[in-house]
């Protein structure tokens, strides 16, 4: 294992503070924790209180989820052991530090432990008298129930959920509006990944799987969860056609005629060139088949450490809103530019 | 090798279209080449005439250069074949295309066949007239001379020298002066990198170099160029130090007491937790070295196809406006968050 680290148990701790020593225009630490809140001027000046969107998980997937935290997406997030749950504690923390008295909704990635522990948090905050809700996010429509999670996993899609859910809070939406929106968003979400080399947990010390020379695993998750099967290595433009066949199943009626966001997202150790080239295919195809995409990012936006591989997303937008969310101001460390006037 | 490609040979002219795809509110492809241009509206729409930055080389680098096309930094980008100089017809091309009337000016990275082919693009532009001015950024300070370079290599640091000349260009700085601003700006910047893995380029098919399974090379460059050492890897806090205290010497009366804009860059394939582990031992370094930090950037902006390891770049900001200028309003797919108001 040859990575840039000291203790592999500090790798945690040390990355979030060089997050906030690197980056406090967007995120300060909260004191005793893993875990950031805003610090831009916009939110520790006088604001209109709004409500507080808190998420987290186990870290590895960076820039998710502390790299989504500013104006107009998070307004807090928990970072956890690598791969592991972060702590009710701490979620309780990022709660805290998030609310503005008008209630705290959580964005969770769909895995049982993540799940539990933000469910216990939520009772933590609800004897302070905080309205906290929550929407779990379980957009990988590769497998059905998994190593970690009963149901679909969440992964990549989280960050156009926190997107969207994000920047309807800064316009001031409510609790109850945010939960009904989160869970439209999330219903239209749907992703699969695939990788060519398997992540190494720094405290584990090896690749979780093996995969031959010229084999890639098709519908893995970000923690090394296997998926529906695994192959010789085809061209990027036959892996487009086999991720949006699969990913179209899921759309009643097909991708034809649908408007879509799309997202090609990096693993972690996938050059930006290839999942570009990979893009150009994705793209194409679904202008071939009579789909329209309004909205395109590629990139590295939710990893699983130094896998080799990318997954691809697409986010249907039954609703106009969606896509004036998507374009919406954001200033975070991960999402790129978002300027109004382009 | 395991890639997401289709043809080797055609990775370049798909990626550039895969990036036009994307992202239509940043960049247009220039008909028949692998160069782009900006396509935002203040550049397509009416507006005042400014100079034109141009930048380019050869493709691996991404999101280099094509990915700091857009408002705020540079008006066109040209990419070669993989590591391979752009040609002049192509770089001329996007002087064309650059041009405002108010002449261009060309931002090369320090490899010979580069500097040559600029040139001679600079040559076919004269003809029609068009003001063209180059400046050579040279930040590599880990060896003199090597593969491909007289002198010292261009490499990360060329990232905010695209900035900062690009931010004065759209504030409406002249050609002449924008020259002078960049040797200056090159002048005070100055990088070093390390890899742990070698890349591979796609037509070769195994990486450049092979590295023990506990070694690392310090200084190398971004096409697999050899550094000044290899040695067996060090914790990040060590490593760290070394390239602080290597850089450090560079700076007459070294690091103490100067104001410093830091760039940690990963390659390609060392993921962003790594890169801000590292960024936190750097930044404790500089505080304890009673250095002042005023800008930090940490990801992958000068990567090296799927090459792991990083590269750290200082640059001293001995003109206060130098500051304002990474602080600039950007649009641009590389660039992060650029908005004004925090």
């Amino acid at each position: 294992m040859k990575k840039i680290l000291n203790n592999p148990s500090d790798l945690v701790p040390e990355m979030v503070a060089g997050m906030v020593a690197s980056y406090p225009q967007y995120v300060r630490q909260i004191p005793e924790t893993t875990a950031v809140v805003r610090n831009d001027k916009a939110f520790t000046g006088n604001h209109p209180a709004k409500v507080g969107v808190v998420s987290g998980g186990g870290s590895g997937h960076e820039p998710l989820h502390a790299g989504f935290v500013g104006l107009g997406m998070l307004t807090a997030a928990v970072a956890g052991q690598v791969f592991t749950s972060p702590t009710p504690d701490q979620i309780y923390a990022a709660i805290k530090a998030a609310d503005q008295g008008q209630g705290v909704l959580l964005i969770v990635k769909n895995y049982s432990g993540d799940v539990m522990n933000f469910d216990m948090a939520k009772d933590l905050a609800s004897i302070d008298d905080i309205s906290v809700e929550s929407i779990v996010v379980d957009d990988d429509v590769a497998v059905e129930d998994s190593l970690y999670t009963q149901g679909r996993r969440g992964v990549a899609g989280t960050v156009y959920v926190e997107k969207i859910v994000g920047a309807a809070a800064e316009a001031g939406a409510d609790l109850k509006s945010l939960v009904k929106l989160g869970k439209a968003v999330i219903e239209q979400t749907k992703t699969i990944g695939v990788a060519l080399h398997a992540a190494t947990v720094p405290e584990v010390g090896h690749p979780g799987f093996e995969l031959g020379p010229d084999e890639m695993e098709y519908g893995v998750g970000i923690h090394n969860e296997p998926g529906y099967k695994r192959e010789k290595m085809v061209p990027s433009a036959q892996l487009a056609k086999e991720l949006l066949d699969k990913i179209g199943q899921q759309y009643t009626g097909g991708l034809s005629g649908k408007k879509f966001a799309v997202l090609v997202n990096g693993f972690g150790a996938t050059p930006l060139g290839e999942q570009f080239v990979f893009a150009n295919d994705v793209l194409q195809q679904l202008t071939d088949a009579k789909a329209t995409v309004a909205f395109t990012k590629v990139g590295n936006y939710v990893t699983s450490l130094d896998m080799t591989g990318l997954s691809l997303t697409l986010l249907q937008l039954t609703d106009d809103k969606w896509l004036d969310y998507l374009n919406a101001p954001a200033a975070t460390i991960g999402w790129g530019d978002t300027r109004n006037e382009r």
